[in-house]
């Protein structure tokens, strides 16, 4: 890659930043699109039509940017929770990071790098340039020079250790504080139990009732066995359709009888006799529901959410083997209710087991896989074997500007697309080992990408291409962030109402990338130097991801126990502040349901003649 | 090596065991030696006079060999605990794997390779024919034979599992039903506790006494903070010294009395004046032992035994991270006490933790420096290599016998003699990493050998070697046996008694060496194929090697959670078993004092002027 593609490149996706930005800015000042922009006030009832005036007047300036950074950190935890307050501070600390290599990589390295000999370039041609000028590449084999480059590795590490250490810390006391100041939530309390063994005797409601009652007689409190809901799920969801076609037709039907009068017979004829459909549509349904609703007491699953009246007795059970054979009544600690993944619960130990086996091998094979638009990708940055494999496009991009679009953006571009693609088929692959919780299917598929990158960025496209000319882009562990999509503060605090609440689980994956990333620096820096002719350099920086591994290894044993579960000390006390708390009760009754399948919810509330005001259902249906 | 040196080896080594075999039915038959032979009798009053004419007797033949084969594992368990069962069942499931690739080996493979003509050996001079003539490298290369090699590798390694999965079922449900037996254990009720936290307000003692007493109201019972205790331990070593040079000296003294009248004055002046310089030494020694226990208040490390009264709350304390910084409050199983390793307890999580670091490389080390040893047993079986590195013993190479004993018996006896060596080494290294407990050293030290002997007699020696030569030896996981030093029943019931129970905890590491094992010979298989050009079963072996780690991975999670710890189901039952237990009151008095160091108990017989039959002290020693 040579200098002015590299400019051609910074420029478009600077350019293109730049018009999304006002674009955002002007869109976002229209009230109308409030909906759009500022979704969770809207949801949240916030957005008064007297603030919306007020609103306008501060969106209409650019000043959004500013409030968006202005956001505390109490702010955030208020409003969104630890994990908002967590992704903020990955984000932060890549900042931080990635500021760290600038600055040495610009003001340091690159100038002597520049001033090296050994690559033997015209120099009066600078646009022409190749990129390897500003590189180690540059520098002179054996040159003393070397020991900069040597010294900049060790602070690099040295610094972002500190960095990770003071993070890791900082978190882990903000879990417990954040623990400590928390609600009672219904997670707290209650343990997910799988496994739960067949007896020819007993249903799966009876065995979980006796085996806690009679464990834990004085903290058991409830429990709710799940049901295999799938055909459920696909009722309400024929039910909704049809609900929707039939508001819709009703309303163009009486629109018309306004409009028209008596007249247009034959349309009205027309829809009445869609209603009519309809209607017999609704009729089928009820009665597939009455018999799915009589078969739901046969279809339940071996698994349930088990509730306590404290704390610490959750934490117990989840922790410690409850039956003699470790495959049977398999604890967990219980996700949010709304965080729960339902499709999964009906699979065994084995088949969850056999799931995961499949799912690695998946996984293997999609980065295998990866490779083609990888090399495709490394094939455009080198036009002359792109000229040969092609020769009638051989006028085209002989053509200068050209020439730096293929090879300065698109081979970014085309991997940029690939790897868009790949989070979402991780997610699904994710879905498929067995994870009960949206969060944990997500952090799966975080660690997936993050294999998945440090296999293709790395290995296949950077070895594959010139390892030595890369070493910067390596320098700047920051890719991570793309995985984790983080957003700037003002959009998690007006834009998305989190799903789930991990309690900052996800900083010990940043860490765990970041120190894989630090070592394959390390490992890149060992080769650079013995290639350079500086053996001694080489061979002192073996120290350095040994000792990286060891800092890696203390960080696990001082903080990731704090990050797998809440110390007893701390259920201990915060179950005994409860004691005191006469709103107890009330939450207790609560518990006994916050763990009931959104479907088995509707059906409920259908038997019990309630309607609700977000899951239509047939009786409102009929009643439209 | 050719067949005749074999067959010297086999003869000397039979020879050997025939000679040891028949001094030791000798020499057990005096009935002076039954202290030495059956120690363990002997120790429990179990060999009274009217036993040893019996005795005497049943020992005349050769008939204790089978009387230690009859030893039923119900006996067994009775005598001497889950472990010797464990123990005989490991030597059991190994002769089992040796027997299935004997009978492979031998009577299928053996006469295959024989068949072969892939190596050009004269017929006709079967003594000096080289052991390559039965191995796999006489095979033809491409021959369809091999497919008798490949089908016996997978049924092999699907018998080994067979036997894998089964024994490790049954151990598994062995320790529960022995675990349901077992008297109260000290150790079921007790947890150690280490890094407690330094505060300046409270000693070791109160801090623990008031944090589980808070934590856990209910049930906490009672808790003892270790001391420092090499200081005293090396007084009472001295004191013992001397108190057996002082009875030894006033014995000879009344003796000379007895014997001489009054008279040979000179020796007998000598002698008093040595009992002098004692007294003195005992006085000195009195001095140092009260100004040693005046400082034990000081010396208090922050490390405790913490009793709670049922077993449930013990496990449910040793599994949860007690306190909010996880490197505080560390707590784990206590080992019994008779297992308990004292040495160790008054370093930091962060000395343990570097000391540990220390021991692994301590441990690559000197798996790198055994390659001296093998390279020169290596380079003994091969002669001509030998006569041209010292060529002043080429008349002596030369004679056959020589020859013989060279290249077939002193290879292997390097080899085990350094072989010997390393686990004593291999335990000093473990009792540095900072466990608590005997068992656990020797559980350590057992796991480097694992990876001691995989390295050095597989890479280093096989690969450095003929690997296709030795692939017979690796078909035999034997090996092993030696690093549990087993022993025959008849030993285990009348010859040791148990030092520690660790309740089976050994079978998953027999269960993993035989699983490296297997992989390592799959490799060795997939190689072995490939060079004789049979592609594409090298190809279907493949899946193999993933299968058994499946299967390795499997079993895991069905079984190893068993190993770790007592389900709760099982810790509640037997709780609620001892409720009605009446002993149960006296059992906790014990409880409190049942880990006390032996050193501080001396020290606490000694305040209270009592005197133990088993620890003379400083008391006895002037009352002499």
């Amino acid at each position: 890659m040579i200098l002015s593609a590299l400019v051609t490149s910074v420029g478009i996706n600077t350019a293109l930043c730049f018009l999304f930005f006002i674009l955002y800015t002007i869109l976002r000042n229209r009230p109308s699109n409030a909906a759009l922009y500022l979704p969770r006030l809207v949801a949240e009832g916030n957005l008064r039509e007297g603030n919306v005036f007020g609103l306008r007047k501060c969106l209409s300036s650019f000043s959004w940017v500013k409030r968006a950074w202005e956001a505390t950190e109490a702010e955030l935890l208020e409003n969104s929770g630890l994990d908002a307050v967590v992704f903020m501070r990955i984000f932060v600390f890549e900042l931080r990071v990635f500021q760290i290599a600038t600055i040495i990589g610009i003001f340091i390295l690159l100038p002597f790098n520049y001033m090296g000999n050994q690559l033997d370039i015209d120099f009066t041609d600078l646009a022409n340039k190749s990129l390897e000028t500003f590189s180690i590449s540059n520098v002179d084999d054996g040159s003393n020079r070397l020991w900069i480059h040597f010294t900049a590795v060790y602070i690099f590490t040295a610094v972002v250790c500190y960095l990770l250490y003071s993070e890791y810390d900082d978190i882990a006391a903000l879990r417990i504080s954040s623990f400590y100041s928390s609600k009672p939530q219904p997670k707290q309390f209650t343990v997910l139990v799988r496994s739960i063994p067949v007896t020819s005797e007993k249903t799966f409601s009876d065995s979980v009732g006796s085996f806690f009652s009679e464990c834990y007689p004085s903290t058991y409190l409830s429990h709710l066995v799940i049901h295999r809901t799938d055909k459920l799920k696909g009722l309400i969801n024929k039910a909704d359709k049809v609900y929707k076609g039939l508001v819709h037709l009703k309303s163009e039907v009486s629109a018309q009888k306004i409009f028209n009068g008596d007249g247009c017979f034959g349309i009205f004829g027309q829809n009445s006799e869609h209603v009519d459909q309809y209607d017999k549509d609704v009729e089928d349904m009820e009665r597939n529901m009455s018999a799915e609703q009589f078969s739901l007491t046969g279809e339940a699953v071996p698994a349930a959410f088990v509730s306590f009246k404290s704390r610490f007795s959750a934490a117990i059970v989840s922790h410690l083997q409850q039956g003699v054979n470790p495959t049977d009544w398999q604890t967990e600690p219980a996700p949010d209710p709304q965080d729960v993944y339902w499709p999964f619960f009906s699979a065994s130990f084995i088949t969850r087991w056999m799931c995961s086996v499949i799912v690695i091998f998946a996984c293997l094979i999609i980065t295998i896989l990866f490779l083609v638009p990888v090399f495709i990708a490394q094939g455009l940055t080198n036009l002359t074997q792109l000229e040969t494999m092609l020769p009638f496009l051989s006028g085209i991009l002989r053509m200068k500007i050209v020439t730096q679009v293929v090879t300065g953006y698109l081979p970014s571009l085309i991997l940029e697309i690939f790897l868009v693609l790949v989070p979402p088929v991780m997610i699904v692959l994710s879905s498929m080992q067995g994870h009960v919780a949206l969060s944990q299917i997500e952090k799966s598929a975080c660690i997936k990408m993050l294999w998945f990158t440090i296999w293709n960025i790395f290995f296949a496209n950077v070895l594959s291409g010139s390892a030595l000319y890369r070493l910067g882009i390596i320098l700047e562990p920051k890719k991570f962030t793309e995985l984790l999509a983080v957003s700037v503060p003002g959009q998690l605090l007006n834009v998305y109402i989190p799903k789930y609440e991990t309690g900052g689980k996800f900083w010990p994956v940043v860490h765990d990338a970041t120190i894989v990333f630090l070592i394959l620096m390390h490992v890149i820096a060992i080769g650079v130097f013995a290639v350079k002719k500086v053996h001694f350099a080489s061979t002192l920086t073996v120290p350095l991801p040994i000792l990286t591994l060891l800092f890696h290894s203390y960080c696990q044993k001082r903080f990731l126990p704090s990050f797998k579960g809440y110390p007893a000390e701390c259920l201990i006390n915060k179950d005994r502040l409860d004691l005191n708390d006469p709103s107890m009760s009330s939450f207790y009754e609560t518990l006994a349901t916050s763990y009931e399948d959104p479907a088995m919810e509707a059906v409920r509330d259908y038997q019990a003649g309630e309607t609700s005001a977000t899951t239509p259902f047939l009786r409102d249906v009929s009643e439209v």
